[in-house]
């Protein structure tokens, strides 16, 4: 897809045409770039093409048009062909190969495996001792057993220290009871825990002995394996539609009293032997793998969201033509008007320089999973709380930048047919799960605090990532236009406003913590805490996106790259105006220079956005979206779509016979 | 509901009747002021009775657990039930207890009859000649046809004078012939179109001996009266499901040379003669009152979708316990963070301060209607700006708003069960319709660079809502702290920032004049503009806001009114800090004041929060939310809301003998 000559075909929209020849780069160098090799490209178009040969994969007709019920079948069933077929992909790549696969097939749904391949499987590997393993990781990859993992509960999510849900030793007969006391500790949320699931690993308060030990993973049958019914002592069902990802089942779980093995506590790290001796984990942390697995997937996905996204409404901003510049010079596309770019551009660049983030954030992951197995922890502190900023950063700013884009396109971006809706309502939903937003940015708030302190008593030697927090940092802005400035002096402008916020909030809070108690003056602080760690996160994604950059030596791709950079930078900057102003570290003047240089950055990439946007090298499968059609042609296409509606089946609706049809006729009667 | 013995019943959650019991005010005497007086609350809650008491207006399942399709026909029968029985309320009071009626029926949907009540009846009293009037707005009336407004087409939007279907006249037999040329000029969107209506208002080119007199209104039969089906000469459907509002159809329309009798047309300010000689419109601005009408609307309408938001999301964060403050005390209620107030407590503002606001543009817009039917146009052109900008900066606002609360309940906020999914992807579609906000805002724009020529030159009095442009002001705030500080000295630091970037915007596209055309300088300077229009609507917002409650005396009620007032500003105000201190206006020290003044105020008003919202006086009814219940019990009422999934029917899916059951039990085999 990604060279000019795949790009550009007869019968394509000529406005789509006119962008793409106009380039000032070759597209498929960009797109080998961004996806990290012309090999790894090639990879891509190779999946693609498997999954379009598949019968199996296809939808029988567009899922939007499906009822819930309708959409959960054909998610399964995709499921099933879909990890029948894993031998066509790079198992081992999960971060690439795994995930472009899946979502080629899936789509921006969830289905009955999900669960299963991202939680239950990842935990009995990390938390199963030898023996266990060998029995339940045999089944579960094996597909004998399907699991979920059950933690949150009705009342409960992000105070895992309050979970209802109790696992007591009966010494007697060797088993656990678990039990779910109060309606608030139903297990609520769980991706196929409702129906789809029969087994799962379940998180409850340990008691042993009369002594409760804090929640622990236990493995527990939910359904019959021959019947799927319920096993007594299980209650279970489908919690409802949500927002979005619709296209699985999540569940409730109450237990009555269930018994279950000993053994099937999961028993890695803490054990509790026949006689109900509890024994103690040696390392607390090792716990946190999956988490932090399951967020480093997260910030990619989430990249890729806001990309398709930023590919549909720029696509169609080239076709779609509204109103007049000049008069008589007939309708513009409204890529042209300067309030579209601004609503777009800066969403690309987010795309990009998220994009880049993940990938070091997988390396990361890969690199502390070689250190766990050999029992090294040193790195994993770091990759937390890299993890958890980044998470809440990149969802909260996917998710309004998808709105931006879905809303870019006028009523169209409403539809369906766009596929924006869909994209936004998965997309947001990940500035809640997998750890909330707010109370992932004051964990990495509770990091600065102490870089803070450390550096305060300039006591010991800060880390990589805060090392900036230390410096002294220059007293004003070298910023004097988009040009003549380095961009790496925008770096120096991120870090500027992030530590002075750090030590803001540092000061805020030795304040409030001379009226209150330590947690009420952290409470009385976090507002300026969370405002410290976005802006840690930004000057990071800032850094991050260079480090990628500065590998690239080519002369057409490279300067549009940094361009994407200054944008990002002067963007999330012009955001943050205030704190650059502060003790004049900015003056009025590089203020609107600054915003001038936005605007001349929108006007110069405004020529190269559809080929940056191919670049990304999405297929229309993927983006499934009427209006981010690769061939531009998409009135039509809009036509043909609606033709499916569900409520086209019939040129006359049961509710002309029933309520309309006679009250017109009962009126028009009596006149 | 709005007593506080109403309010609390046996068997409420404890913590609710706790934020009950410590309110500041009386909460009845609250909710009197905010709805506009004794009477009009007890319109509400009779109202509400009668609506409880009809069992065709009741819902058999909620309807977030319907297909489409389900949703329609229930929606239609609903629509029918309701216009059967509108003696109930006082017909005239459209934006009071219309609107009510409706929303506690329809909830947040629209339906059958929705654009036949807001655009196809109030066109036809626009627009039509008196015997045309006679003749169509008796039966339209009367339900003796339904009917709808086919303005915007598949390729053609805010554009009017580029729309594409065409009437053209034959004087031969005296007809208009009907005609969509393209694919681009198919009718799109207009609620009902596809499936319910029978007429419909079209606007086409009207082209008559050779010459197009650009776009006019046209009555046009759609389908036969008696069958319903489409008539020869027209293609329809509905266009597909979307982001929200999916209980009714929306439409698409073709024409293939459809005649209509010449006297079709509307011809109260325009006709065409049997001869086919045009007669021009004497007032060209009439036509607005229509447009005018439904932002007016959608003002309020928007307002109460935040209040209902705030509501929710207030009452479940008084129930919802979670994390610890003081170790050993038990979990908080989430209110109590600074974070959920900071996220909260300012959209209960702006809630307030938009409701206010839409009731000064009701009370003009049946000003401008009286003045209107004696033919003075005097304050259409200020109601028209003022309806704009506000719709724009309300809908956006609101949208943003909601889902900060939804959100800021966590995963059940994601659940339709929070009912704060429908209330966004309601809303939000307020930032598209009836003039996409950008467009909007660029017209108030217009209005605002002919005020600040007019300031530079002198030359000319200024209307009332923009006098402040034309004042001098003072070179510093003078704010010192919340308490210290006068009110109305905040509404000063709003028209600083407006009116400085008023003349920001105005020298930016002076100086782009002198390099471009004047159609590329505005379009160059359109960023600036735009927050030029933002910041004049708030200050207006937050005049409008202190003129209501100066209004009010009462002295448990006005501080915390005033308080509200405040939050709103400062909330507003630090938003656009750069703008403040911006030439030195506000110092580094105030603007740390105005910080803290929002963090006094969260404090101040987490009190009352709960007191506040109940004031709005939601039913459940409206709210339709199991967070936002009036008891507080929510955890019990989530799973029985639960076990009406539509996945609930029965034990296990159909997709575990398809799919997963053998998949599973192939796999077991093997192992």
């Amino acid at each position: 897809m990604s060279n000019v000559k795949d790009l550009i075909r007869a019968g394509d929209n000529p406005d789509i045409t006119a962008e793409r020849r106009k380039a000032t780069f070759p597209i498929g160098k960009m797109s080998a770039f961004i996806h990290g090799g012309e090999e790894k490209l090639q990879r891509r178009h190779e999946i693609l093409e498997f999954v379009e040969s598949v019968p199996e994969f296809q939808d029988p007709i567009p899922v939007e048009f499906m009822s819930r019920e309708e959409r959960c079948d054909n998610n399964a069933r995709k499921a099933v062909a879909m990890t029948d077929r894993t031998d066509a992909i790079d198992g081992s790549d999960f971060f690439g190969e795994g995930m472009f696969y899946q979502s080629l097939i899936m789509g921006r749904d969830l289905h009955a495996m999900s669960l299963h391949y991202v939680m239950f499987v990842p935990t009995l590997q990390g938390q199963t001792d030898d023996e266990q393993l060998d029995h339940w990781l045999t089944l579960a990859i094996g597909r004998g057993i399907l699991g979920t993992y059950a933690q949150t509960e009705l009342g409960h999510g992000t105070n895992l220290s309050k979970l209802e849900t109790t696992a007591t030793y009966d010494p007697k007969t060797e088993e656990f009871v678990l039990n779910s006391p109060t309606v608030t500790a139903a297990k609520w949320w769980p991706g196929s825990l409702g129906k789809s699931s029969n087994y799962a690993v379940v998180v409850a308060q340990l008691w042993t002995k009369g002594v409760c030990h804090g929640p622990h993973p236990f493995i527990v049958q939910l359904r019959d394996e021959e019947t799927h019914m319920p096993l007594k002592g299980i209650r279970l069902g489908d919690i409802g539609p949500k927002f979005g990802i619709n296209g699985g089942d999540n569940g409730y779980l109450l237990f009555d009293k269930l018994r279950i093995p000993r053994r099937n506590m999961l028993m890695r790290y803490s054990k509790v032997l026949e006689n109900g001796d509890y024994v103690a984990p040696q390392h607390s942390k090792l716990g946190y793998g999956t988490m932090v697995f399951v967020r480093s997937v997260m910030i990619r996905d989430q990249s890729m969201q806001l990309a398709a996204a930023a590919t549909i409404a720029i696509r169609y901003s080239a076709i779609r033509r509204q109103g007049e510049l000049k008069p008589d010079n007939g309708e513009v596309q409204i890529l042209d008007y300067q309030t579209q770019q601004f609503r777009l551009l800066p969403q690309l660049a987010k795309a990009l320089v998220f994009l880049f983030a993940a990938s070091e954030v997988r390396d990361l992951y890969m690199q502390v999973t070689e250190q766990l197995s050999t029992g090294n922890t040193e790195l994993l502190a770091e990759l937390h709380a890299l993890s958890s900023g980044l998470k809440s950063v990149v969802s909260w700013e996917v998710a309004q930048g998808i709105e931006q884009c879905r809303m870019s396109c006028g009523g169209h971006g409403y539809s369906h047919a766009s596929g924006l809706p869909e994209a936004y309502g998965y997309a947001v939903g990940g500035c809640t799960y997998e750890g909330e937003n707010i109370v992932m940015l004051l964990q990495v708030a509770r990091f600065l605090m102490k870089v803070a302190e450390s550096v305060k008593r300039q006591d010991s030697k800060l880390s990589d990532i805060a090392a900036y927090i230390g410096l002294k940092g220059a007293k004003n802005s070298k910023f004097t236009s988009v040009d003549k400035t380095p961009v790496d002096e925008l770096v120096r402008d991120f870090e500027h406003i992030a530590r002075q916020q750090v030590f803001v909030a540092c000061n805020i809070l030795s304040e409030n913590q001379k009226r209150m108690a330590p947690e009420l003056a952290w409470n009385a602080t976090s507002v300026e805490l969370c405002k410290a760690s976005r802006l840690h996160v930004k000057a990071n994604l800032m850094k991050s996106y260079l480090r990628r950059v500065s590998q690239c030596q080519d002369s057409q791709i490279r300067p549009v790259l940094v361009d994407i950079g200054r944008l990002f930078a002067l963007d999330a900057l012009t955001h943050h105006a205030s704190s650059l102003t502060m003790g004049g570290y900015l003056s009025d003047a590089q203020l609107l220079a600054m915003k001038q240089g936005i605007y001349t950055l929108l006007a110069r990439l405004r020529p190269n956005a559809v080929a940056l946007v191919d670049s990304l090298d999405f297929s229309d499968r993927e983006l499934h979206s009427v209006l981010g059609r690769r061939d531009g042609n998409v009135y039509q296409a809009l036509l043909e779509w609606a033709q499916q509606s569900q409520l086209n089946k019939t040129d006359v609706l049961p509710t002309f016979e029933k309520y309309l049809g006679p009250m017109m006729k009962d009126a028009r009667s009596k006149l």
